[in-house]
């Protein structure tokens, strides 16, 4: 199949199951409204599509890993959310509509986005079949995962770094820093659920663990990339910001060109680490050769 | 020993605890100091005295509860740094000292508080001690309540409603019920886990979940009254923003008076639940009645 037609029918399996529960009867209407604007339709769902790919990869079927690819998609909605806050990058737009606080107020902008990320979480812990598909232990290894790629010394702390090093001439380590702990942790974190879900091995873990953190590096190059050649309209959201910003990034350093260069050549390494192992990750592949081409 | 004394030892315990172990050597040195604002020092940390309560009823040590009660006072410190930000309460001040966005900027403010969150459930996960203490099935049980306490159902809702209510005539009920989602859920959830880790019988739980309701729309009401009679300097944060806010709460019905009348009324029956259970909870009784006399 071809890899853009696999993560668009993952989209709309996985807009489809959210569609279907979250239903919270007892939760404020306006709050669920904000919460399914916040990840229902729009987005490409990649981090979901990771996710379900290495779980095929080890003979999961898609539809068992629903509930735990929507949850990490929920709890990624949640840091798109507050990042576009006034506070923070203060962008009215985001897939292509009003980013959630400019369509529901700045008090919902923050609290949809901390529901997300409860309510992230609550999503396949909630889901019984799910929970006993993988045991306890397994469900505990997901947590940690998923909360350690978002912590201080993973998404949440790469947030702050890149706001502190804006302006500043930071070098190629300081930015790759930045892309580690604000992407790239996030990008690992589904493959390795999915993998965890699949008892992978020690060896396969950690080779997946390699490729997720040199895909995700590609894929804030790539955006960075993006956000200098794409216009507002093909985006989804505000062109042109990082130089408006002052954001640190290898585009700023290196220039485009060169800048290309570099992520080819981690996307290359990613590969390498994919073929020395003995399963096949062949879709693993193609997503992450769909990150490093895609148009928007 | 006296109660005060009691729930002073364990905020001294607490702080020395997390002052200990909120150390993250890679994690953006101005996010560490926020993040540490945010929970150490100031504050009765009652919730995780609850927590301690509630364990020593089970002969569980305080020693041995300190990473889930400090990871419980962390989450409950993200909602007070979300709560003071502009767009929702726009409080300067908590604690006495300034508050958090207030300290350290905006961009902070939002993400030291999601920091908060996602680090206090680290706190206790990342214990091996503790999660060999309980096992992995208890673990999830604990991660459950907690999640549902925050959820769209629990505290993000309430925050949500509490805001659509604003200058509304909400009638009893409906405030009522945002103190339980708001408030309560969030009071009940410590002595929830606390009772979790000490093997409570299911008859236990739903005593326990009763009065951890009841309290918690005790601890609601008694702030709404705080912020009438008491000044600024004694509370530590702005004081007479109800009024000013258009808040809907039950002073704002009923006066004075009869509101306290209401809170006396919902702390016996809470004093009731306690009373016929066949377990000793004093510690809790203590904490309650407290919680109903402070003057801040």
């Amino acid at each position: 199949m071809d890899i853009i037609q696999y993560i668009n029918e993952n989209a709309i399996l996985l807009d489809n199951h959210l569609e279907q529960r979250l239903i919270f009867p007892e939760a404020p209407t306006r709050l669920m409204e904000a919460l399914r604007y916040g990840v229902i339709g729009g987005g490409k769902k990649i981090r979901a599509s990771l996710c379900l790919a290495t779980g095929e990869a080890y003979g999961i079927k898609r539809e068992d890993l629903l509930s735990l690819a929507g949850g990490i998609e929920m709890i990624h909605s949640f840091s798109l959310v507050h990042d576009d806050l006034p506070e923070m990058d203060n962008d009215d737009y985001r897939r292509g509509k009003y980013s959630l606080h400019k369509a529901f107020g700045g008090a919902m902008g923050i609290l949809a986005g901390d529901a997300l990320l409860v309510e992230g979480f609550r999503f396949f812990l909630s889901d019984s079949q799910f929970c006993k598909m993988v045991n306890n232990t397994k469900l505990i290894r997901i947590l940690k995962v998923l909360l350690d790629a978002l912590s201080v010394e993973g998404m949440v702390g790469g947030q702050v770094l890149d706001i502190d090093l804006e302006g500043t001439d930071a070098d190629e380590d300081q930015i790759m820093d930045i892309y580690r702990m604000k992407t790239a942790r996030f990008i690992q974190a589904p493959i390795l659920c999915g993998a965890i879900v699949g008892s992978a091995n020690k060896k396969e873990l950690n080779d997946l663990e390699r490729f997720g953190l040199l895909t995700g590096q590609c894929f804030q190059i790539k955006d960075d990339l993006l956000d200098v050649t794409q216009p507002s309209g093909v985006l989804g959201k505000t062109a042109g910001k990082d130089i408006e910003q002052k954001k640190a990034t290898l585009v700023g350093i290196y220039g485009m060109n060169e800048t290309q260069k570099i992520m080819e050549s981690l996307f290359r390494e990613a590969e390498a680490v994919l073929n020395q192992t003995s399963r096949s990750f062949s879709l693993l592949r193609e997503i992450a050769h769909f990150i490093i081409t895609r148009h928007h």
